[in-house]
């Protein structure tokens, strides 16, 4: 099998890759990394990431790592193949391309925080700290409400169609989904349609089922 | 004139949509927003960004925000202007994609956090915090480490061609090299080598030029 993934099915970076491959209906063998182990920072996983972090990605020779690298070489390789998540226009993939960038700088990295502090302190045994929580779903309220505004004047973030710029967002929503933040995202009827559409995908459930846990 | 570049002359984020328009030759209007006054959080600017934050961008009709996607932007809709700063082979082009999204979530990530204690902190009158100072500079030794030993097997970091993964890095490396962080990328010698071939490029003396203050 040509391509592999090498992650933690718990990682929503590497749930982003599954995403990509499976709108694209790619076949592909998972490899998994023990991360309690620390395997993510030593050979021959450090030969594919130096950063040492999953996910981790090959498609015959051709090596790669940062999810939203690999996802948009998946989108560009595979163009022909399932969903199209990217436009071949230059100024309909630039509007694609805005809000890639909104989604890594604005939502993540609030919506990481949020993750870290109510989902993956409480794997670890540690205590969520109440304070930032509170600070953090103010920040993400605000990014929220410009998504609300765009998602009021198209039904996905680039316009009538689903693209790579909503996939990225979908693994995160997800896991604050099972948190008190869901009620952000519902509070704002646009945000809360799309997100209800991104969850309703038939490639998303197909990335669910691949990583029970 | 078809291209709007809204900015400040002082911010990174401008600098960064400057310097693809000078490797690409192309000509533009600059129309300052004055952060002071905070003109990026008010109409006309937050039409173009919601979000209040410069740069602001446009081509004819096709408004852009998010520096990263607008440079990405001149570089497709540009592909056959100036130096070119990415591959139309999907493989080649991933390795880009790698480089840009390790500048954006490793060296920007930090560095940014550098370039406000140590600069903009002086700017606005504040105290630069020296512990966390400490604690980033050890964060980007980290970060040039890796740097290093991938610039120990090609001249720029997706290949032997200068590509948009180096240009983004060049104006916050150009802030840098105004504070002590500069030995960090001076004792590491092919850091310090790809930073002075950046440094050197006629593109980036225009920025310069353009921008003075």
């Amino acid at each position: 099998m040509a391509i592999k993934v090498h992650g933690s099915p718990l990682s929503p970076a590497a749930q982003r890759v599954l995403l990509a491959l499976a709108e694209k209906d790619l076949e592909y063998e998972f490899i998994l990394v023990d991360l309690r182990s620390g395997e993510q920072k030593k050979e021959p996983f450090i030969s594919i990431n130096p950063f040492g972090q999953v996910p981790g990605f090959e498609d015959g020779d051709l090596k790669l790592f940062e999810s939203r690298a690999i996802t948009k070489y998946i989108s560009h390789a595979y163009a022909d193949k399932g969903t199209p998540l990217i436009d071949q226009d230059p100024k309909k993939q630039a509007i694609i391309g805005v809000w890639l960038e909104v989604e890594a700088h604005r939502f993540d990295a609030v919506g990481q925080k949020l993750n870290f502090e109510l989902l993956i302190k409480g794997f670890k045994g540690l205590t969520t700290d109440e304070a930032a929580v509170e600070q953090l779903q103010g920040e993400l309220g605000k990014v929220l409400d410009v998504y609300e505004g765009r998602l009021g004047k198209s039904k996905y973030l680039a316009g009538e169609e689903y693209t790579l710029a909503d996939l990225h967002h979908l693994p995160l929503i997800n896991n604050l989904f099972k948190t008190k933040v869901k009620a952000l995202f519902d509070e704002r009827p646009h945000v809360g349609a799309w997100c209800a559409h991104l969850l309703a995908r038939p490639a998303w459930q197909k990335v669910l089922e691949a990583c029970k846990f």
